[in-house]
């Protein structure tokens, strides 16, 4: 099978090149790039060398949707909303990393993200691709929304203590944290190696726009679901996130019975991995791979969960979720092209 | 004047040393080390070159107590507890920068600390130095315990919330991340640059023996308070620590009015700065200074209040709140030797 | 196949691991360590997971013999010059990562490393594992033993320009860069993280004990060759080595020359990347992969050559480059299992 | 005695005021931006906070030549040697951090700058600011060129050996690695995080403009050197230069003679210290202060001498060493305002 990949100069499109080219499935890859088409793409990533070096292409819809089953976004907000439709209307798959189809209500995507959404029918049409509980519908979808890095962690924990209803509905505070390529590689002073390095910064409080997006799935899997806090901070490393949760449970817990909860939750999910009680995940534990780590306290003293889930922002976060996605989407074994172990140290 | 410190071969102590060496009122440091004695402190920090190169001394309370009005100790928990009282009961002021001093529980100390606590006498006589909201106390201190380097930057951060009781008081939750300095010179895997740079870790959950120092302090400004959850993070720096602080107001506030309670709060604290509303201070614009910074929001979507309050551990977290301490036992101009302004970048 | 990895529990056998698993003609790796014998190897590694997770067993030479056909040593100086002979007389294969085996001469071995050299018997055995020098030897080799980190950057970097003996015999110094996974995972002050970071280190200058592997391979290549300048730089980074290499040139040259020389030097050499004329790889280039990455410039001003070339120190300067030879020795594809693009960013 | 800082919102910037601020000659330090022209400082650099919360003036050649007796250029190339003349003309006294003026050659400075010299007449009138060597004539000084970060480090680390004559004159190869600050505070891709993290980097091979600088300087004192192999790295950190500095000896030496050498050079210069035989200063050593340490080695087997010379690239390598030329011009103690420890760890 073909694969387009648009906005190859990016690090999602780097990181679906680094996991494609070893993909079972895969016969090509086609880079495309509306701002730096015509060059080769070792011009811009030194690291993909010769073997891997093709020339990025001007988008030319009818041209990629004749010789890729699949189309893979990983461009700035606002040009798969654009461009995506056309490639659906050809018969394409879509699989899109950015943010552009994840919130369901138009207004809601304008309000947080400041600029105009996608139309409504193809935001209704988007499957949200939260791999580990949404495969049903990930199977039938042609325009997929990968989940974005932050969503990921912080799903991925919350989700079986929501389902179970084990928390106060407005007692959610999610700590995150991330490394720096989280922003992409555009440079601005907030990514100045001198300004980040040695430092942690908190941004965009209370307000980012992954916010919505969390509440949009908890609250589809527990209704009484309240707003939740979620702050983001930028730590002086280049991948990894790591989302510290707390939540108040409504009953005394103990932290056996909460690792077996989350055990069983996970016992089908091959990169979803469980640690022992006293034992936390970092995000070193996941570099380069497509895991995320998670790790459960209770503290009697407070009556208060702790659940820590660590992922690496480019995998799990965006470009290998967005192959486990392309995995089920085809049908094929989940873990095709993404049978890493993560890199250590 | 003529000053002590004891351990001077640790972090605390070098920094001691590097504001001293320039304070006004410091004629003198000697330096004292139970590991090294008889060795040049440039053998074990080349830094300090030939000028402030001293022998290490081998500690003689007789003598030390006879040549030095103050002694500093910057050693690892239970070496205070044991040697300082010997020094208070020859007439020496001793400003402890351990935990041995710092809960007045020892029962309490015990748990947290998993070793034996000191004697009450010298506990219940020891003066809690948090600068900003014990200056009565401290003028009169023989024996100051200078507080957790956590501590300071979660006290500072709640004092004005917790005192005019703005907050449901079991709703605290702290969630901090600091410089791997914190945990002193002593080599271990944890410590290890390999396993460490390009990771965060979460450790000591719900177990760390800063929990009780806090909510000794926060309740003895209102005792309502419940116990706290507070989580640690390493991050991939040498200093710095931001406590991300949350709490659910009782009533609906707003930004404005928070920042001015803390403006407020703080007017004639000189070394704790208040952001304006929307801004939040990060850990590198207080390196190497006695600065905490400070900044608040208010959201409206949940009725929480967040606090992002930073130091730099070793500074206001240890040897520069230490001197604060100092300046203000001796009746010195609070400043004195702490005019330095962060190192950026 | 079967394979023994002897040490697993440190960085070089954790990479052995992280290529193996997925290596197409290896069946089972079985791990063998000394110090920490009975454990599961996820309580030392937590990023192995459940999946890759074995019981660390006793080395029993016989039992490893019969179960595998090859033996990995990633041990610390000392061990396989110890071992190593016995599982060659029981009809195994050996490739050992440490530098026991690498210097012909036992009184040199012992005048740089400080300790005994092995028995002559098995130093005139051993075949020296630089892959793209030596294949025809390594085909036949019992007893590989795998160079240096630094020897493989600088040798690769050098190979040419010596061979061909375009440069002033004593005119070579190599300023090598090291990321501080090549100190291995023992803790230490050297490698304490608020040590090592916000730091550039010189050690071990002119006494660095892979400068007598380099020299002994260039003289093999050229016999006059002198005796080479040779330092190492602790670099704040855990993965990475760049070797800086000066020369003089006998003759005026151009840069399009050497680039040709380079080019065709390795045009059979896949994990070898020469860079076009004005562009140098950078360190991370090579994040994870076997590639060694090689730039070129000569300055008319000074009529000296300067190559760049680098590796990760832990792949191709270690796992990755066994694994290489691994492949030749058995006759396999040289890329088997190493088949990863660098990880970027 | 009052002072104008030109480009106060660069590094360079920051760095004078930090050390200005508490500078016992300086009564006040008025900033100037071109940029940014009305903004307070705090609102370019946060960790100034109020208290040197100055708003950013206009230029006004008249004006602050009228209240300042002192201007210190802290701006990018070509600023200075546009705005300097007419501060000099109205009587001003010029401290340039800028490379306009340091080349006595217009010619050359265009061949290694690209881009238009200044007038000669001002260039021929600057005097070069490498306090140690020079300070007769910076006693004279009314335009001030202070030396680049590199040379700085690289000259001080070669002035006792090509004073004496004891290398050949064509063997001189400097390795140079550098923090990333030494870019400035102008975001790009070659300082964005993600891409310089954990990566070496080598830049400008052959074609730094420094190169000139640093010859113009060894020439000026043995007029037989040759042109010289200089290397520029950058390195993933902060602050900090370290120059590896690699010569020939012409006569056989030992290390004790050539730190005596060293030592007998420096003896009046309190901010060059001097390692004792077999061991070398690490750039952390000097951290933030206006130090350059050195270490040297001499190698038997090759008859090579290697310098290793450190600075902190903003201080002695920039701001600092523009206030101790600021102390010789006006006949201050040279270490006024200069006398901190180095930051450590």
């Amino acid at each position: 099978m073909n694969i387009a990949i648009i906005g190859a100069t990016g690090y999602g499109g780097a990181e679906l090149l680094r996991f494609l080219r070893n993909h079972p499935h895969v016969r090509r890859c086609y880079l495309y790039s509306s701002s730096q088409e015509g060059i080769h793409l070792s011009e811009s990533f030194a690291h993909v060398g010769e073997i891997d070096d093709a020339i990025l292409k001007k988008i030319d819809v009818e041209q990629i949707a004749d010789e890729c089953e699949v189309v893979f976004f990983a461009t700035p907000p606002g040009v798969s909303s654009t461009l995506a439709p056309a490639f659906i209307d050809q018969g394409a798959k879509v699989i899109d990393l950015s943010g552009d189809f994840r919130l369901k209500d138009g207004a809601v995507y304008e309000a947080w993200y400041k600029r105009q959404a996608s139309s409504d029918h193809y935001l209704q049409q988007a499957v949200y691709g939260l791999t580990e509980w949404n495969k049903p519908n990930i199977r039938k979808a042609r325009l997929l929304s990968n989940p974005g890095c932050y969503p990921t962690a912080t799903l991925l924990g919350l989700a079986p203590i929501v389902k179970e209803q084990l928390i106060e509905e407005d007692s959610i505070i999610v700590d995150a944290k991330s490394g720096v390529s989280g922003a992409g590689r555009k440079a601005s002073l907030n990514t100045h190696f001198s300004e980040v390095n040695e430092n942690v910064k908190i941004y965009k409080v209370n307000s980012h726009q992954h916010i919505p997006e969390i509440e949009q799935m908890l609250q589809a899997w527990n209704e009484r679901i309240q707003p939740i806090t979620f702050s983001t901070h930028l730590i002086p490393m280049t991948r990894g996130i790591m989302a510290t949760i707390y939540a108040k449970a409504k009953h005394p817990l103990s932290v056996d019975r909460l690792v077996d909860l989350y055990k069983t939750s996970y016992k089908d999910s091959m990169f979803v991995r469980i640690r022992k009680p006293g034992q936390f995940p970092s995000t070193k534990e996941v570099y380069g791979s497509n895991y995320c780590d998670i790790g459960v306290a209770y503290d009697e003293r407070t009556g208060r969960i702790t659940v820590v889930s660590v992922i690496d922002n480019l995998v799990k976060g965006a470009a290998g979720q967005a192959i486990q996605n392309l995995n089920v989407m085809m049908g094929w074994n989940e873990e095709s092209g993404l049978t890493y172990m993560p890199i250590y140290p």
